[in-house]
């Protein structure tokens, strides 16, 4: 175990609760079987099924009790979950499951219900934040700083004026999550070489129909191996926890002696210096930035994704895309906590 | 000289004249003086200078005579050209010349004058990019080509599915382009510690002002040390050659003997073996979809700027954004070159 | 749970079983109690404390029961595990443990020792590598291959020849985790600033004893702030995994139909395609190696680690390195049991 | 033009007059002609070619009159520069010029030429700064600062400590060049496909006179495809400008109103601020280091160099490693010139 954000003590630090809840494997596979299920329904909508025998399938794949661990196996095989959670629920729910869909199209369609959940968290948070900032401006906001450029004193600002370049940013991180949103919550449905030809003439009304069942958005064709989306979100993320890592980095600076324009409740001990009080929520935030900094390209260099699917390229989003979801969550729920802990700021005029 | 896109040799493969010509260091110092005559004609609006005088000192920063290398002593000493700039306008123009202003405002304002040119460029070029595979779908796509996942034959499918792929995402980038342009076509106006107290009360008039006759948007405040939009613009340099570095990587495996799925024109020759003819414009994409990727983080490292500036954090925007641009446009060149030389794909059915 | 080496399905094909037992918390917890132990026998050695009383505290310590979970709040609270654990100790082994240590000297000391372990593991398999890709070499090496140069056929080649170029650089890795052990395999003894003051005139003293004791090298000093070890450390866990990359990537092409230059036992399934067969280990060196990639920069940021102790950036080290080595240690894994599925590689001649 | 390292102004800061003179595109073009003329010897000297002719070829080539800009419609063309080069001095020195050898070749050994002399002035430099501090540390070293953990004062410790947490780790890069030098300093001798079978069987003799002759260690066979030592050697550049990087943070912090712990002579003025003294040397170690950290996982993508040559691996690597030497090189002579503006630090005890 050496992810920090589930690791026993590190998750202490690194960890959020509710963005982990979202990822739970039990829960990610129950999107996997609702994906399975929305598909056998929207086979019965455009008759490709008898519609009650859709019905009756989609059903059984509801109740499959299936756990994580059981698609261990077969992932170390087929190199994904889904040949062996599809031979799984064809036990249970009969041979029609998943006919004329493909792996990715359960993986992809799974992840972005995932997504939905967490930019709902993330939504909730960055409304939160920027209130919780409000909040300090109104109570200190006409304090007196001493504006600093280049790590120099330059001229005295207001505590509004820097707050306000904290918090700006995140009001436009909330738009431009909110525009990505249809870009990410997307339904996949394309079949195994992406061109929805197993499901001629039915492939767009199915995922019409299932898009409506799941709450996802319909996208334009299939995006097995179109994956800028993808991409731009977790841009989006390091965005959040960037723009969030300059207000940690301000904090920190200003908590130095010497300095002292900023008191701050809370702040973790030492196990040498009794007196110290160290600003580890502000040091976080400059932590989760750089971390996230670092994993984005690796998004990028996905989108080199060859033919009609990349393996390697595939695989390598799901090293890194869950994780800066959660990061960002966490960096959200730092700063958060941290803006609380602010007890003053500044010098009154 | 290192940069393969001015190199005497490399940049034959690697560099683009147009892009070059926009950040050409003449026209970049043209723009800042273009920011200085604003501010000076915008003070004169507002009042804070007699408007005739205002005028003047205008068309005397206009006429000034500097040459890009005169700034370089200046910029050796101060970390940035702007205080030898003034010197010299202010021997011209008179000591009223960037009162109130401050370097950030002429550097992030002329900057900003530069994206905007290299966005009509690339939105341009994104428009003729998709034309110019249309023009090869209606040609070719109905042809048969082996699907290919996990580098291994899958299913047939048409030509035209795969030219989709390559298509869509530059069209949803233009898209991202248009609205990105006015988070990053924006005049900077801030003053020393960015909060325009030495032009108060008349800053937000003057920025207005200004952003008019420079042909740029009004940000909401200053962003000098809020730079997400610089961020999410070098995403998107890095979206747009991702994309086409996918293009790239498919040509290049279906020009494999054996596989022999497309027929190129062009192509590169070999110093040992006559008959090669190397795929040489798709390996390029490739690589600069890579090169792209790999700078992204700098520009997010970056959003940790701390206070009202950063020295550290700007400076490394110099080395990084430019660049991006111009390797994004020649992604872009190279790109409708490619597609241009493609003379068959696929097999008739 | 969304780290691919711990998770339920994925790590069967991103976990590695030895790897992840030497990174276990309980396994970790004992290591930060070794070099509490180690400690205080030092200072029993040294004479700082009595040495009866100092071996009675150091058995007490190792005999402290103490679970991951118990150091939680405590992370959380601090920033890192180690007041809650000292506290804990001095509960049950007396107030003298740990006095004149800093928290940074029980971490880094600790992950010390696991890298030995790693590092023994890595060697083994590297030698192991080496040895299996031998083996084919004597088995197929005169067959012929098409040498190919920029995706194109060249000239023909032997299948030894591309072995060679497989299997040479992690020769040469090998001799680089030789040279480079210890540099990492440190023990870290520097007190709250780092100059062990506290501990003179016996700090170094006692970190020659605590080495002895542990098994590990002695610095050159404290290396609280001074991390390039660890920079270079996970460069090398990148070189390793990159060259590993190479032969993923080259195994891939080789095994597309058209090419057909390798044949290879095992391989995934697929949900839609049953006669299709993947090169799973083979995509998987290649994500592996661009997730190693990616990663790297993170420890060459943690650099930049301001003053005495940087918590910003010795936080984004344990984000990082731990996983590395993981993954490392799976490219190792994956590539062993990749070359032993080599079937046939070539044609006879 | 927008590379920092040679623009008209911003090479004011960037720029470094002795490394940009070792990478001089005309400099760069005789290693090339030291490299046809070196094999055409080596050709004489085994016997491939008569001596006599094989010497006056030899010269031919060596006077060959040929600029940088010459070489730019091929490179164009073919990707690369040598098949235009050997086109043109075939015409000068005769057809045997270039028989055997292949454009790698030629570009891989002019590199490690070029890298040599880098390597002198690197090491030059790495003992100039640990020397120049030593003679700070032993004016100032006694004085007393604030030890600071966390970004918050702790207890005093010497000037000497936080010095030597600088110097330290320049002394361990010295000895790493120099480990690392033979591994980059290489004759690059393959041929075609890399086997040296054109040259059979004197392939192994000739890289061992060209070697001598060029002043460059002998590779254990071809390392057209096997990359690891520049990628390696891009991590040591990163190593050093990442050390550097910590000691201008620390003085950037330093030199704080209210820390004011060092006195630095120099520092840049401000367009605003007439009081203003930045420390713009110091942030320029950050930019740097925070540079090289980014442009170091492009070499270790490109280690996934597939098959017997890469166009798409290779190209990536004339990107990225030339300018992380030039601005290894400047984060040098900055930290030498910032060491000699240390007028104070700490206070006397």
């Amino acid at each position: 175990m050496t992810d920090p954000l589930d690791h026993p003590w590190l998750a202490g630090l690194f960890g959020d609760d509710q963005a982990a809840a979202i990822w739970a494997p039990e829960r990610h596979l129950q999107h996997m079987l609702a994906f399975e299920a929305a598909f056998t329904r929207a086979a019965g909508h455009v008759g490709r099924m008898d519609r009650d025998a859709a019905e009756r399938t989609a059903r059984a794949i509801e109740r499959a009790q299936i756990a994580p661990e059981d698609l261990r196996d077969g992932t170390s095989r087929d190199g994904m979950p889904i040949p062996a959670l599809v031979a799984r629920l064809r036990d249970v729910a009969g041979g029609d499951v998943h006919r004329g869909a493909t792996s990715q199209d359960v993986m992809d369609t799974a992840q972005a219900l995932i997504l939905r959940e967490i930019n709902a968290l993330l939504d909730a948070r960055l409304a939160e934040f920027v209130d919780a900032l409000d909040t300090v401006s109104q109570r200190v906001g006409q304090h007196r700083l001493m504006g600093r450029t280049r790590m120099q004193a330059a001229l005295p600002i207001t505590a509004a004026h820097r707050i306000a370049s904290w918090s700006r940013p995140l009001v436009t991180h909330r738009a431009r999550l909110a525009a990505l949103r249809p870009r990410v919550e997307l339904v996949q449905l394309g079949g195994p070489v992406g061109d929805r030809a197993d499901l001629a003439p039915h492939g767009d009304a199915m995922a019409v129909h299932m898009a409506d069942a799941l709450g996802l958005h319909t996208p334009d064709g299939t995006w097995h191996n179109v994956r800028d989306g993808l991409a731009e979100y977790d841009g989006l993320m390091s965005l959040i926890s960037g723009s969030l890592g300059k207000m940690g980095q301000d904090i920190a600076l200003m908590a130095q002696q010497g300095v002292d324009e900023i008191t701050l409740g809370g702040g973790g001990g030492s196990s040498a210096m009794a007196h110290k009080r160290n600003p580890i929520l502000a040091e976080l935030l400059v932590t989760l930035a750089r971390y996230n900094a670092t994993q984005l390209p690796a998004m990028h260099h996905a989108l080199v994704h060859e033919q009609e699917r990349s393996g390697a390229a595939w695989a390598l989003e799901w090293m890194i895309l869950p994780t800066m979801t959660r990061v960002t969550a966490r960096s959200l729920s730092a700063a958060i906590t941290l803006v609380g802990q602010i007890e003053g700021m500044g010098t009154e005029t």
